[in-house]
């Protein structure tokens, strides 16, 4: 984990990705956000994975600090705060479709969750649309 | 890292794909043989980011159990190995080619190789050819 700023490893962008998500739960975080549509630290901890709490709060700090996520209260319960994901962590949806393709072709397991390569399918298209109208430009959040 | 078979921690395909390769250095070594070409352990020691010997050994023989590369004498030199990608590895190319347009989106440093996208794009391009005529199918190596 490495906070923003930090010196990167090297100069190759596929490092520089690793090194901003290429952590299998903070993906996790980002799949609870955009696929399942979830908000708040009690939703994330009832993820089938079982986050452990300490690796829960530290993902979402390093999330936060990468802008990838923004946290703000929420204003129905001021003692509450929400997550969302930026354009930058929204923009995350390709890879994460990538994966969901290579898991389903090679998972053979027969509880694997088949079903889950359509939901991320459509999840990403939706974004995608979402995402045309508005201006990319690099380094933009 | 998790050996092969042994018990993935979900359903989901994320998870699995995160399980098999989620961990940066995996996935250095799969550009290292994929996009920069090279086969053997000494070669992946030379790559920019500094492989720890250990790290290195460890990564290969985790990429191995999950029949992403292959390793096998070297026929004109018998005391070296060559590692080659298996088409379950070769399949990363579009997990590899999405991270590496998230990062050259993002990476806002000057020394950033932003023309690593174009060599990506073709190397992912040239494998999609190369894996057209094979039969795509659940479980396949």
């Amino acid at each position: 984990m490495k906070e923003k700023n930090k010196k990167r490893l090297s100069g190759c962008p596929l490092a520089f990705g690793l090194d901003v998500f290429g952590d299998r739960w903070s993906l996790l975080v980002v799949r609870e956000i955009m696929i399942k549509g979830k908000q708040t630290y009690s939703e994330f901890l009832e993820a089938e994975e079982g986050f452990a709490t300490n690796i829960l709060i530290d993902r979402l700090k390093h999330l936060e600090a990468e802008d990838i996520v923004t946290k703000s209260r929420d204003p129905k319960n001021r003692r509450r705060f929400l997550y969302a994901l930026t354009n930058k962590g929204l923009r995350l949806a390709p890879i994460i479709l990538e994966i969901v393709r290579w898991g389903s072709l090679y998972d053979e397991r027969p509880e694997a969750m088949q079903g889950s390569l359509a939901l991320v399918e459509k999840t990403s298209k939706e974004i995608s649309g979402e995402l045309a109208g508005s201006d990319i430009k690099r380094g933009e959040y």
